[in-house]
């Protein structure tokens, strides 16, 4: 293995234990208990699920490897906070769709080489990426793995 | 820049912008919120800030580049859970431990050369590193950076 495949497998590593981590988590919390704030006045646990289908859906478009699958979610957990939007999907309705953003998301991943993760993402324009390479792909993945770690830590106050 | 420089600038940079943004949400909370629990029977801010700089004080040692600067941070901060120890530093004491802790590391990284970022760590064999080379320093700081971020979740709680 070369150290760009070594530094490709370290951070998909941590994206799918990130991942799991989340999901042994969820799973040990009812519908109900996702319907609590995660502290007095700050976001509903299903408000912090949502949120993160909605940012995982918004990869696809900065890696351009794909149309988004829920993009219903944007309005009501990203361009909104909780309890702005008069409807939501339910809290079941929401674990089937991370469960399926999930397995599309590896199944992606998988297909993409290691030339391909250090390409630009979308968002970046030709001439900024030629002085700033490290605006790359790859990156995507590392930022996301961060900010599913920062609602993770939130999620686990309502056990 | 080779791809295994922009991996290793793009780990650093989510170290250290992760610092950076742990750094904005502790400055504006007082010494008084980090009293505070980040939910009702959860952890004080105060164990936090002594927990992560108790974690970041054994990356030292996982990376073989030098001692434990506050050893004594371990027992009440990683060993025991929140209100155990009977005596723990000030709140003030303690920023001033992190500042000078993180500065103290980032000394440090600067130093590491690239092959030695894919070189070992100090917990895992020479055998076994052979046959799971992705056991490195670089994973050392990914993986720290994503604790980091789990509990920067969790501090935010207390605004």
């Amino acid at each position: 293995m070369t150290q760009t495949e070594i530094a490709i497998k370290m951070v998909l590593d941590r994206w799918i234990g990130s991942i799991l981590n989340f999901n042994k988590h969820l799973n040990e919390l009812s519908d109900e208990q996702l319907q609590r704030e995660i502290a007095t006045g700050k976001n509903r646990g299903i408000y912090l699920l949502g949120h993160l289908i909605a940012v995982h859906d918004d990869m696809l478009i900065l890696l351009g490897i794909g149309e988004k699958l829920f993009p219903e979610l944007n309005e009501p957990f990203i361009k909104e906070a909780d309890r702005v939007a008069p409807q939501i999907p339910s809290a079941s309705e929401l674990r089937v769709m991370w469960v399926k953003h999930n397995e599309m998301l590896q199944e992606k991943f998988e297909k993409v080489t290691a030339d391909e993760w250090f390409a630009k993402h979308t968002a970046v324009s030709e001439e900024d990426f030629l002085k700033e390479p490290h605006r790359n792909k790859l990156n995507i993945i590392i930022t996301r793995t961060s900010h599913l770690q920062y609602h993770t830590g939130q999620l686990v106050l309502l056990k």
